[in-house]
């Protein structure tokens, strides 16, 4: 059988959890919180289950929903959407970022990538027929260039995907970061995919976003989820934001992928931002103190840890303790020394030559102490 | 923008359950039932989601749903299946059908539909670039004649799509058409996909699926679902049994389509499948009672009722009431008389000229009385 994706293997996040359990190693691979979702959140759920919201919602999702997304993103950065034309459900923003890739890239049509980049973007342009030039950003700023990606731009690209608070370096676009996508995206009439999936978890400077760039607005889909702001991640709900023509292509495809998304949730996710916004509001000082506990232990340790402006993830480079690459050393650390974390270069079209792995800190405190202890005798 | 489906618009589904809402008519158009799904179900969703489950679930699944899939599967159709390499958990069928599709589909591989098809069917062989050539199946039996369909082989046939319960004509494959299907996939050497979502829901004969068929099973791709099976459509929790080769494929595609599906509701289900499969195995009475209830009640009105065998809805011909065509029949249906169904049209490439809409019934008994009340004074 002739395979649609004959260089991809199982996602990484896959393949690390898998090892951690076998072994039973502390799992800063995946990221994924280990500490639950506010019980309000969880009462709500079964609260709508049991009063009879268990039946298909709207193709682009229950209203409730779609508006208090609109006044979150009204409070965080000033942007009135509108709810009806502008907003659509997914289930994750997995399937959305896949959507809006079907939406816009057409077989032949090129889309720029800056690694290391999610490892769904990829594939999902070659589903659509499209190919990707691979820019890479490099350790240890990983600052985009953006001459060198202006450079890559030809006639036939269609679409840049940025992704900001990025993960897996854990760097934030600066305002001329913004500003530079912006007018290229402008010069060279390109779509954008802004992955926003983080938006709230940025710990030195104020939340910013495709949102507050007018000049980005007509031309791109920002794309969040409520499975990182709600320590939820198993809960799958995921949203696009696009301008009504944009919105249209995203639907008619969505319509076909997943139709919507699983009901309860719709409503407990509303109730939650509708009654418990500061805990979005707070969810960088939340995480700031996790970044602060495992940076801090891990200042014993051999490893030289990077820093960290954004997402629940740091990376640490290793090239004190060992020469192995990433892959393997990630293998070793899980297996001898009972910590998973992930390797950088899978990220890679074409991966630089460093030893850097990323952890993820969305732990209890004790979890990140025991970790960074059992990384500390490296 | 040029679109990449310049053809599809909002799914009649959507339509018309919008314009139910909005005449505040009874709706019987979008297939979902208007009753609740068991207390232990929702208890168990309550229960899962306050107990911890609330991360990513593993990509292909839970292994507790898996393993309850693979006693079912066997229950209900004696076929061993292998929960680890051929069970793959989805985000509905619609997300089920939609990776299957793209796994087997290149761009210019034709792929045969039987029309009426599931609206959803086309729109995925064109993101993948391939043709549908669509063989109508006809009133009022709506009987697939399988030399017909060989005829639309040709060397670039590469899948055929066939539903069984089939939605919308609830007609259901004979032996006969199990056997021809598989003999035409072998000697065409194509793949299946057999969509069985209404797979206990069948009414007078035993339930059958392609998992009988051991010729097809190497082939073939079986998407179903829970939505259907538990009353809580919503829910969105679909899977797809295939072959190791084909589910490697498969999960290739939904890691990046999804990547999983809402956790708590995994465990929930599991629960219902281990503790509850009786109400599995009741479904096809279960509904046949409803079938009866609104079947009797239309007789005393001038819409002539096709024989449902399975699926929870119901043709209805209407050339006695009225000339129109069928979408503005179901319009003035809903508007005027306070009760909405689904035109078939909508789902042939080429309609025949017939006057038949598509009633519901998986609804309250007094619901379905009120309908029918409404309907019998056209
Ligand atoms: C879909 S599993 C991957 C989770 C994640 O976003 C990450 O670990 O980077
Ligand atoms: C995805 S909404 C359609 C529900 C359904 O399967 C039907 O009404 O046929």
């Amino acid at each position: 059988m002739k395979s649609k994706l004959p260089h991809v293997g199982t996602t990484i996040f896959s393949l690390m959890s898998a090892m951690a359990n076998e072994c039973k190693a502390i799992n800063l691979s995946q990221g994924f919180p280990d500490f639950t979702p506010s019980e309000y959140l969880l009462d709500q759920l079964s609260f709508h289950a049991h009063s009879g919201k268990n039946q298909y919602a709207p193709m682009n999702g229950i209203p409730e929903l779609r508006q208090a997304i609109a006044t979150l993103t009204q409070e965080c950065y000033g942007r009135a959407i509108h709810p009806d034309t502008e907003i659509t459900l997914a289930s994750g923003a997995t399937e959305a970022l896949f959507v809006a890739i079907q939406a816009v890239v057409n077989p032949g049509d090129e889309v720029i990538l800056l690694d290391p980049a999610y490892d769904s973007y990829a594939p999902a342009v070659t589903l659509a027929g499209g190919h990707c030039k691979h820019i890479a950003l490099l350790p240890p700023n990983y600052q985009a260039d953006w001459q060198q990606i202006e450079a890559a731009v030809s006639p036939k690209t269609r679409l840049i995907i940025v992704n900001s608070p990025h993960n897996p370096t854990a760097t934030v676009f600066s305002d001329g970061d913004w500003q530079a996508l912006a007018s290229l995206a402008a010069k060279h009439d390109l779509y954008v995919i802004s992955d926003e999936v983080y938006e709230h978890i940025v710990f030195d400077q104020n939340r910013n976003s495709a949102h507050c760039y007018p000049a980005l607005r007509d031309r791109t889909f920002v794309i969040s989820s409520f499975g990182k702001t709600f320590h939820a991640t198993g809960w799958k709900l995921g949203y696009c934001i696009a301008p009504p023509m944009l919105s249209t292509e995203f639907r008619k495809i969505h319509q076909f992928v997943t139709f919507t998304s699983f009901t309860p949730a719709q409503y407990a996710v509303a109730d939650m931002l509708n009654e418990h916004s500061d805990q979005v509001h707070g969810l960088g000082d939340f995480y700031r103190d996790k970044r602060d506990c495992f940076v801090n232990a891990m200042q014993r340790s051999r490893f030289t840890m990077l820093p960290s402006a954004g997402t629940y993830f740091a990376l640490a480079e290793y090239s004190a303790i060992s020469d192995k690459n990433d892959v393997d050393f990630c293998e070793e650390l899980t297996r001898k020394h009972g910590v998973a974390a992930i390797p950088l270069s899978v990220f890679y079209k074409t991966p630089p030559n460093s030893r850097i792995i990323r952890f993820c800190f969305a732990k209890r405190e004790q979890t990140l102490l025991d970790a960074a202890a059992k990384l500390c005798v490296l």
